[in-house]
């Protein structure tokens, strides 16, 4: 759950609310730049998006194929419909996005049934797993299909290579496919320091949202098919999903940007630091409680109402869960040291 | 219907397939630069968001209200769905994109019925629109509630601001609601020489789709409610549509940039002018037969085949209609003088 | 359109409004009464739709499945979802009762794009069809995957086998999968003197909405798939589509009644007999000009408006197009020849 | 879930698995009979239709509007979409029959997300409405909408309408709208010694689904509006749902056959009264714990898996947990106390 806090005048001051507040990295910007020059055919036969196709077959394999999208949410509705049929449900964690950031559009765009499933920290096993996906093969009940999981997840935490390998093998063997919400998956890649196809492609991923407006760019996700007997009609399924860019060449430039050297990867490790920092900050200051392990660009803390809304006053930060009082502090690729230290120095000071 | 032409290494090569092949306007690329720095709230909590809001009530009206989206797709199908039932029907001509160019979005994303009006020019009228909307309060017939019109339509023609307020009014008696998909609507105030308002809001069109990609923007497109009444839960319609941007400020930004001098109109009006100047190059050229009033910015043609199939092999364009050989040359924003002359003279050598 | 005349107090009068304002034939009855004890597992597990299996093999080939639904709706939604994908069209004509008389549910309940296609006879051609499914293999366009076709059609005429033949090559030839609407089949049998299988299993059919209700049942249609490889899911869809009867004994009781011997082309026969006895009768009346050839249980025919209404006041029967005052009558297997002689009078006097 | 037991050859043999499998009640038949000659208007315009209007509003009150359809999933996504925006959120139960057993309809037909929530006994509880419907307000959340109760539950349990009048008031606080799912209000009330309307038009309930089919009728349920301001456009969305009989004398006449005296009333005070019988004569069997409270028709015991095994080889009944061994008996209208005592030592014997 998303809060936005109050803003001054301009909206501008820097915050910790999401990474999604940060602006666009300047080697993104200059991409753009440099990709802003004739014509070019629309709907990804550019230059750009040749080039893209190369990178990720680089990053995830020979089989991965990519199609650029405008949003997560939309990369992860397509790929989850390429994934299952008009009877399908995906299993996925209560905190997933798609269940609770995503107004209903798995549901609405898709048809799709969710079975959400209860953890403490975001993270499903085989043994959840195992216990929500039943009914196979009883008209009654919506086919488990797929089952969806985010790394790193919404409550920051990683799964290990291993844990996401488990859990695809139990879902093939279910006749089930396996779905990766990588928003942040360059996050969980700095932080496991791993390549990214160690816990996708290697893991038994099926298909994967590869998130790139949360790590520096303007905008552009992308849906990387790491298996492609696991999907189909995508572009047709893109076009219908009102995901396909007439100018795609912007949305590709960006994501090679990212991608064509370690961008991706300095961006999220700095995010990663920046977050370890404030933890370490803040640890041990009395009345704070870190409730999740910080192995991503978030905090996540419980601190007295009083000192939240002092808090807020100067910054902003979202309100992860009314009932407990935990919020999410959130770091992103241009999060200075310095930033760190002053809201650091302002959580103290809020807490009196 | 389009079909791309064949192209050479680069795909760079300057053509005249479709205002979408061209770049990004070195204005807009300048706005974007500006809006990159520091921190913005995400969704539209921002302050190119809010300037975005004012230039709207400026040119639309001050009821109006606005919601950037990415596609053009995107405006529609919310649109719709933000006036209709899940039991309602939409009228609309045959040609129109929602109908062919959306791979069935509408009926897909939000469950709608479209009723398609065969017409020779693409446009609608009062007594086309009485014919083919009926059954009102027949609980077998999915409701008629929504006529959609395209200005300027997808053959290059366009509505007199009376035509216009004739649909408005017939609409309006029969329960209905007017929305104007108006992916070219600068195009066509450029044409008329009339200012957007005279031919929307003042001729009674509630909700519009006012297009920016084509125009000369990277991205960005905006849902214009005029009426407010007209509609129920855009932002809701907006997210669940996969169309909601989090970093907002840039697709806001681009469309300031459009709306806020003159932009709109001079990149409309120069790509008009260039399609006028290549009309009246070919119009007398033996075997080449305009086939559509040239209004805009496009010129729709029949050639012999072998003539188009020659010319094919030097520049992009795209086939309207596999039966009759019909194509369409679009002029964009950055077309030049020389652009178009260099091309009357290819068609002249292909022709023979 | 129908639209229903005004009624006496009992709403018990005979009338020639449609075959669906008909009892259910004694036959039926008692087929009810004897499957009616002890128990019997829900949901198609039971001894009538076992036999009910064995019967439909036997009239439309071994490889043929039935599965029992309640409405005609019914039957044409999920038989149409079995045969496409996400991003499917269906090409059937203007007049199609999935295309006006389903309150836009295969748009709504299955997501699926329809392209209607204007015929004066309610029936569809190779030809039409070449000119109406097109852009295969096109993002942008809705993918057409299914032809629909009504046998007999809603205009009361008939294809012959040679005609639906025609048209599933052409289907079969193109990648698509032809469906008939047989809500009224066994019309078109008796009409054709003609098995049912001569024009679906042979005419190379893969989908087919067998009607019962408009044929004497209380309710029950079949959705009859002769091609299995045609179709995917067809028990989930049901079921989703809220078709899935739990007594389903009930269901196929009644249609095991009408295929087990000959009530189906009994009955059939029949309203057919009467609609060709009231066309004899009224043919040559000054002011009534039958529009549509007699073919099975309909008579189209325009007559003054002034007439219309005074005939109205007596009997009960359909408004077939408000603009020319053609109306329909219906003949169902309960109509005698005492009803339509007292009808055809009727007419005289009304017409003057 | 329902997993029914192999069968005897017939398919004929009593059992305990479920309501559905029972037949239709002798007075149902009688009334069927009995609406069976002469015409009349289809799609309700009928005067059996016109005398169930009359006894809904005897049984719920002068506000009350009833619409047959043929299933109860018929009715709860009906009820549900005529409650609720495209954006909409339904708050239930995780075990109600519209998360499990209607295999994605809300999903898939009304574009609905359920958010589901754990509970011991399949009750809701205003603390846990509470907790589940959050995010009001916010564009990127589906907006709780309505909640949906089952009364008597899918666990056999009830709410008192205190408990019902609870829910219903914090629900309308939240501006969201209060459904009941009735398959089997009938023996809700007759458990409770109370007349319908007071725990649902009394206690607050919007729409209701109320059951037939498992009360002794051949089909047919209603969707019983008992506040019209709470729903929109239900004629509509009924015929879209694929859930208008044409003939739908035959479903009104059962079910005023059902409530004109007190037929719903003694089938289902006789069905509780076998659950009784059976729960005591097994409830002290070693080996056996019946883990719910047996309020209503329907008997929920864990039992060693061998001796369910061996029990099913002589009785159909449903398996309800396959982690825990539980199983589900359920009597019906016609359940003798010689079938339950028969089966009750049958129970014994496999045990022993």
């Amino acid at each position: 759950m998303i809060v936005p806090a109050p803003n001054d005048e301009t909206g501008a001051e820097r915050g910790f609310a999401s990474d999604n507040n940060a602006p666009v990295h300047p080697e993104v910007m200059a991409a753009l730049a440099a990709a802003n020059h004739g014509h070019q055919p629309a709907y990804g036969a550019d230059v750009h998006t040749a080039r893209l196709r190369e990178l990720v077959k680089a990053h995830f394999g020979d089989r991965a194929e990519v199609y650029p999208v405008f949003t997560g949410s939309g990369a992860n509705v397509i790929g989850l419909q390429a994934m299952s049929d008009r009877w399908s449900a995906v299993v996925c964690p209560e905190s997933a996005h798609i269940n609770v950031d995503e107004c209903g559009a798995p549901e609405k765009v898709a048809g799709l049934k969710l079975i959400p499933v209860p953890t403490p920290d975001g993270k499903l096993t085989p043994a959840l797993l195992d216990r929500y996906a039943w009914g196979f093969g009883d008209q009654h009940h919506a086919q488990p299909a797929v089952v969806s999981i985010t790394q790193s997840t919404e409550h920051g935490t990683l799964y290990t290579p291993g844990e996401i390998a488990a859990i695809g093998a139990l879902a093939h063997d279910r006749g089930m496919r396996l779905h990766v919400d990588g928003a942040r998956l360059a996050n969980a890649a700095a932080a496991l320091g791993l390549p990214p196809r160690a816990f996708t492609t290697d893991a038994g991923v099926d298909v994967l949202s590869f998130g790139g407006t949360k790590n520096g760019l303007m905008f552009g996700e992308a849906i990387v098919v790491l298996d492609p007997s696991a999907v189909r009609g995508v572009p047709y399924l893109r076009k219908a999903a009102l995901q396909l860019a007439s100018k795609m060449r912007y949305a590709s430039a960006q994501l090679v940007a990212l991608l064509d050297d370690d961008l991706w990867l300095r961006n999220a490790r700095h995010a990663n630091a920046m977050a370890t920092r404030l933890a370490a900050a803040v640890a041990r200051l009395p009345g704070v409680e870190i409730v999740q392990p910080v192995q991503v660009n978030a905090v996540f803390a419980v601190l007295p109402r009083d000192a939240a809304e002092r808090l807020r006053k100067r910054y902003r930060f979202s309100t992860w869960d009314e009932r407990t009082g935990e919020v999410r502090w959130m770091c992103s690729f241009d999060t200075t040291e310095a930033d760190v230290d002053a809201f650091a120095a302002a959580i103290a000071q809020a807490l009196g």
